[in-house]
């Protein structure tokens, strides 16, 4: 075997291990917003622009029309995707750098007053696989491309994929968050901003 | 540049690509089920074993505790998660084969009597990104172990992303399915099989 040969066999080594879990893209997203409003930097993960200004643009995007473009060839595996209301988008957060894949700890939405949390804890876009998540409402669909409506990704992402919104799949008994991730949901929702003690305890 | 280095660089290109969009498991899935029920073969999605019998293991998986193993390197990534009741876990459907990732149309559940549908209309493992989620609750954490109730993985699955469950990121207003998912759904929560007719219909 020739040295060149070698060489060949080592680096097909590399790719094929790094092929394993290797996410090919299925579409593409077509929204408004241009450019991440959560930025992960050195220095952890901050806002661009102000809180309330920010999430007033999330909010009017959510309400707007957004559209999944589905490459051509795959058409197919939308039929019948027209009877559910609601669906499932994995896409990747195409914007995170690289480094923000080893971020382990973050505030909360950039939130300096709020404590650090493991990532995990967290809907940072910036995480070990940045595979992002957001239940959208169908609006409707033209051949490879679905209408949705609530669907906050950054313009361009790449969609990993769809599944269907089944709610039994869902918790139907009560769900327990924490304190902090209750208060900044309250404020993203456009209700007023409450001086609350970010409690550490368990709840159990 | 010697011909050895051209082929080095072009390999080398090639593997950029797949680093793209490349998943590195943060921790590993131990439950239960020691083979997937659902099995993608040259003639699509089958179910190995009965419908009924099968549904009676899933139940029963999903009532005892699974564990989600991280890393211990990332155990930091954790702090904060006892907070949650439930969580969002995402992991790579690992059994599924490489020729599963390109079907495009299933019969869902590998159900020869509803008609065959499109894979993203369905919960199918074989999908070109086999990324699969499930929502569970929290049982419990011992430093970098996870215990966790409702999880039907396969045991192995290499664990993507886990995220918090937040009720108010999920649809409030009304939702709605095809029939054979509610059939499939009702089957599966163990109550009794009607003749139904499968519908085609987009209920919009």
């Amino acid at each position: 075997m020739s040295e060149n040969n070698d060489i060949r066999g080592e680096e097909q080594t590399e790719c094929k291990t790094s092929i394993d879990m290797k996410l090919k893209p299925v579409g593409i997203i077509k929204n408004k917003i241009e450019e991440p409003f959560l930025v992960a930097g050195d220095g952890g993960l901050e806002m661009r622009g102000k809180f309330d200004a920010t999430m007033d643009h999330v909010r009017e995007t959510r309400q707007g029309i957004s559209e999944i473009v589905i490459d051509e060839s795959l058409v197919d595996i939308l039929d019948g995707i027209e009877e559910y209301s609601h669906l499932v988008v994995l896409y990747w957060a195409h914007k995170v750098p690289e480094q923000g894949r080893s971020l382990t700890k973050v505030h909360p939405m950039g939130r300096k007053d709020i404590p650090s949390m493991g990532v995990f804890s967290t809907c940072s876009p910036a995480r070990p696989n940045p595979v992002l998540m957001t239940v959208v409402r169908l609006c409707g669909r033209k051949e490879n491309v679905l209408e949705v409506s609530g669907l906050d990704s950054v313009d361009g992402s790449p969609v990993v994929d769809i599944k269907p919104y089944v709610k039994n799949s869902y918790p139907q008994e009560e769900v327990t968050i924490p304190d902090w991730m209750e208060q900044l949901q309250n404020e993203a929702d456009g209700l007023a901003r409450e001086d609350v003690s970010y409690s550490r305890e368990p709840i159990r």
